[in-house]
């Protein structure tokens, strides 16, 4: 296989940008992620993979949830907030607004909408855990459209 | 938890349109899929979820494979000619130009870029199957930009 192809064919898949919340009886944190989808209608079950050896992958398992904040366009820059590791900057939700509903996981109130799961399964996945939860709790702050990763011009893929 | 509330949230995940192709001894068959993303960089792993019961499903989980073809803006009808049940339309590759691989699963000569895996696990996920698989081989066609659902005005999910 062309290493070349694979990532650029990889980049071509569509994702949005979210700010998934954790809660553990270490703390909360909350991280920005794409590879995030809806798996079961009945019963409602979204996937995550969060990539192994973070705080928040460690914190997810322990808490056993996870909220997914949907942001809208133009916030580049909320998402830009929660990229970086918590060793190194610290607590990330120390200056933002939110608040929690049942799961305790950090839903933003500045984001477009949310909805928090509880987690079902954690599969192994290569360098990353797939996180399989069922959403529990939704709301929607207000009407707009979700910000893509395409229109931040990042990548998370290939 | 508020279903409308619900709905309307999960509906805000962003998410591109696919067709997933499937080769098993029984024939080979491809379904429009928009629950497609990337689960791991190392090893390169992919995760679609599946709806159970269709011919679809069986034909994946008894040919261990599955190819993505990640169509254009644009493509819209393409999209839609992979939507209904083969035992309802017949063979829906029939008047496709395809080409086949390493794994036997068709790639669409008309997508922008494709790719297909070996499949590495099959999670029960509610009324889908969340199937994943190992990267293979992958190709592009041309420049472009992909499909997302939102241009197609479609919905699936809630």
């Amino acid at each position: 296989m062309d290493e070349g192809l694979k990532r650029r064919a990889l980049r071509l898949l569509t994702y949005g940008v979210y700010v998934v919340g954790v809660a553990a009886p270490q703390g909360r944190n909350a991280f920005t992620a794409d590879w995030v989808m809806q798996v079961s209608f009945q019963p409602p079950l979204v996937a995550v993979a969060v990539r192994k050896g973070t705080t928040s992958h460690a914190w997810l398992l322990a808490g056993r949830a996870f909220s997914v904040n949907i942001l809208e366009q133009g916030q580049k820059d909320l998402a830009a907030r929660f990229f970086r590791p918590l060793h190194r900057v610290g607590d990330k939700l120390a200056d933002v607004d939110y608040f929690v509903e049942r799961t305790g996981c950090p839903i933003l109130r500045d984001a477009l909408a949310w909805f928090e799961c509880e987690l079902l399964d954690a599969h192994d996945s290569g360098d990353h855990t797939l996180a399989v939860g069922r959403v529990v709790e939704a709301g929607v702050h207000r009407d707009g459209e979700p910000l893509t990763l395409r229109e931040t011009g990042w990548y998370y893929g290939g």
